[in-house]
C-alpha cells in the first residue's frame, strides 16, 4: 500500500495530549498481562521500569499504525514492546559501571530499588519480551519478521548499544566530540528506536516507510537536543533525573557546541522539517505533528 | 510435515565430533560475517564471548535442521544466533553483581578483560544480533516470527532469566533447595536454550516439535547433572572456569543432594531417554544420540 493511498484512519484523531496518555495505558495494560502471574523481583522490577515515562516511543507506535489504518489492538503489543526495549536501555545505562545514576523518572533507579544483580536481570528480559511481544503481535508473519529485524538493528551494536558504546567513549577520549560526531553519535543512542517507533504503523501495514522515516529522525534528534537544553536548564525536581550532568562532566553536548539559541533554534527547524515530511498524509498526521512541537516544548 | 514422513536429509550424517567442530565453523564465520566492519570494543568483546565455547547449541540447530531436510545456509543464521544468546547470558552472569567469575571457556571474562561497561553492552548487543540473525534467516516468514517469538520465551524471564534469578535468589535462601526446586530451576536456567535449540529444526520446517522437545529436555537435565558432576569432580584448568564453586558456598546441587553415583546414574538415564525420544527419525538421528551420550562423558 503506497503512503499516498490511505486507508481511513481506525479512530479519528484527538489531541496529543489524549493520544499519549491513551498510549500509556494501553502499553501498561499489555505489559501487565505479559508478566502477568510473574511476581519474583525481576518481573516487578520489569513493571516498575516501564512506569512513569512520557511513553513518547509507544504513542509514535500506536499512531503511526492508525495512520494506516490498524486498530489499536493490533498495534498495541508492539507500542508494549518499544517501551520495555526502552525501559531495558534505561535500567542499564543507569548502572554503576555505566552512568551511575541513582534517579530516574523521579524514582530510584532499579538497581537503587533492588540491587545490581536485579538491575542486570530486569533489563535483559525486557529485551526478550519486547522481541517476544513484536513476534506475537496479531500481524502477518512477514510485518511480524521485520518489525523484529529492524527493531534487532535499532537496538543493537550498530544501533543504540552502539551509541551508548560510543558516548562512554567519549567520556575518556583525549578531546570533546564534534558536532557531526554527536549527532552520529545520538543518531544511535536515542534516534534509532524513535525512528523505528515512528515507521512501525507502515511496516505493520506493509506501506512505504519513507515518510514517517524522514519524520522519526527529524524528531528524534529534535527530542536530543530538547534533553541537552533541559539538562542545562532543568532542575532534577521537575526534570525527574540528575541534571547539570553533561556539563559538570566537561561533556560536548549539542548545547556546548551551538550555545543555546543556536540549539533551540536547531531544535525548531527540526520539528518543521518533521511535520513538513508527514504531508502526504494531511491532517491525518496532526496528533504526529503535535507530538513533534511536544518534544522540544516539554519541561522534562 | 509430520516427524514420520521426513524428507530426505540434506547431507549424510558425519560424526558427532566432526559435525560439532563443523557447527562452530559455521557459526563463527555466520557471527563474523554479521559484525563486518565494527571494530569498537563492543564489537570486539561479543566476538570474544562467543569463541571457545564447545557449540553443542548450534551443533543441536543444525542438525535438527539437518533431519528435516533443511540445508546448513539456512539454517546457519539460527544457529549462530543460539550462540550469540548463549554468549550474552554467560556474560552477564559472569558479572562482579552475579556470580563474579573471572575466568571462561579457559580464558578472562570479557569485564576482566575490558571492563563491566563493555561486558553489560557486549550482553545486551549479543541478545540483539540473535533476534536479527533469527529474523534474517532465509526461512518462511511465519517460522522466523515462531523462532523469535519462542526464543523469547525461553530467554526471559519465564525461562533463562528466571532460572538465573532464582539461582541467585537461592544464595540466600533459608534452607538449601530441594530436589524438584533445583529441576525446575535449571530447566529454566540451562534447559530452556537447549530445548529451543534441539527444536528449532521441526520449527524451521513446520513439522511437528514434540520428539526434538522430549529429546532436548532430557538432554539439558542431563548436561546440568553433568556439570555438577564437573564442578565437584573437575579442576579449572581442564574444565576452563573455576570449580568447586558450589560445594565451596554450600549451594545444593543434583550432587549434593543425589550422591556421586545416584546423579551418574540419572544423568544416564536421562541420556537414554534423550535417545529415545528419536525413535521417529530413525539411523538418520545417531548423531544427536552421540550428543547426548557426549554430554555425560565430557570433561569440559
Amino acid at each position: 500500500m503506497e503512503a499516498g493511498a490511505l486507508q481511513p484512519a481506525a479512530v479519528g484523531t484527538m489531541s496529543f495530549e489524549a493520544a499519549l496518555s491513551r498510549a500509556r495505558d494501553v502499553v501498561e495494560a499489555e505489559l501487565r498481562r505479559a508478566l502477568a502471574g510473574e511476581d519474583g523481583p525481576v518481573a516487578r522490577a520489569m513493571l516498575y521500569a516501564c512506569e512513569g515515562g512520557k511513553g513518547l516511543r509507544g504513542f509514535l507506535v500506536l499512531e503511526g499504525a492508525r495512520l494506516h489504518g490498524l486498530s489499536e489492538s493490533r498495534a498495541a503489543p508492539v507500542a508494549a514492546a518499544i517501551e520495555a526495549l526502552h525501559a531495558y536501555s534505561l535500567i542499564h545505562d543507569d548502572l554503576p559501571c555505566m552512568d551511575d545514576d541513582d534517579l530516574r523518572r523521579g524514582r530510584p533507579t532499579v538497581h537503587r530499588q533492588w540491587d545490581e544483580a536485579t538491575a542486570v536481570l530486569a533489563g535483559d528480559a525486557l529485551q526478550s519480551l519486547a522481541f517476544e511481544l513484536v513476534a506475537r503481535a496479531p500481524l502477518p508473519p512477514e510485518a511480524r519478521a521485520t518489525l523484529v529485524l529492524t527493531l534487532a538493528q535499532a537496538a543493537g551494536v550498530r544501533g543504540m548499544v552502539g551509541g551508548q558504546a560510543l558516548d562512554i567513549a567519549a567520556e575518556t577520549a583525549p578531546a570533546p566530540l564534534t558536532l557531526d560526531q554527536i549527532t552520529a553519535l545520538q543518531a544511535r543512542k536515542t534516534g534509532a528506536l524513535i525512528t523505528w517507533s515512528a515507521a512501525a504503523g507502515a511496516r505493520m501495514a506493509g506501506a512505504d516507510t519513507a515518510p514517517l522515516l524522514a519524520y522519526g529522525d527529524a524528531l528524534g534528534l529534535a527530542f536530543q537536543i530538547a534533553d541537552d537544553l533541559l539538562d542545562m536548564e532543568g532542575d532534577a525536581a521537575t526534570v525527574g533525573k540528575a541534571t547539570h550532568k553533561d556539563a559538570a562532566a566537561g561533556k560536548a553536548t549539542f548545547v556546548s557546541l551551538l550555545g543555546l539559541d543556536a540549539a533551540r533554534s536547531r531544535a525548531n527547524s527540526l520539528v518543521q522539517q518533521a511535520c513538513d515530511a508527514l504531508a502526504l498524509y494531511g491532517a491525518e498526521a496532526d496528533t504526529l505533528r503535535e507530538a513533534a512541537r511536544f518534544v522540544t516544548s516539554r519541561r522534562k
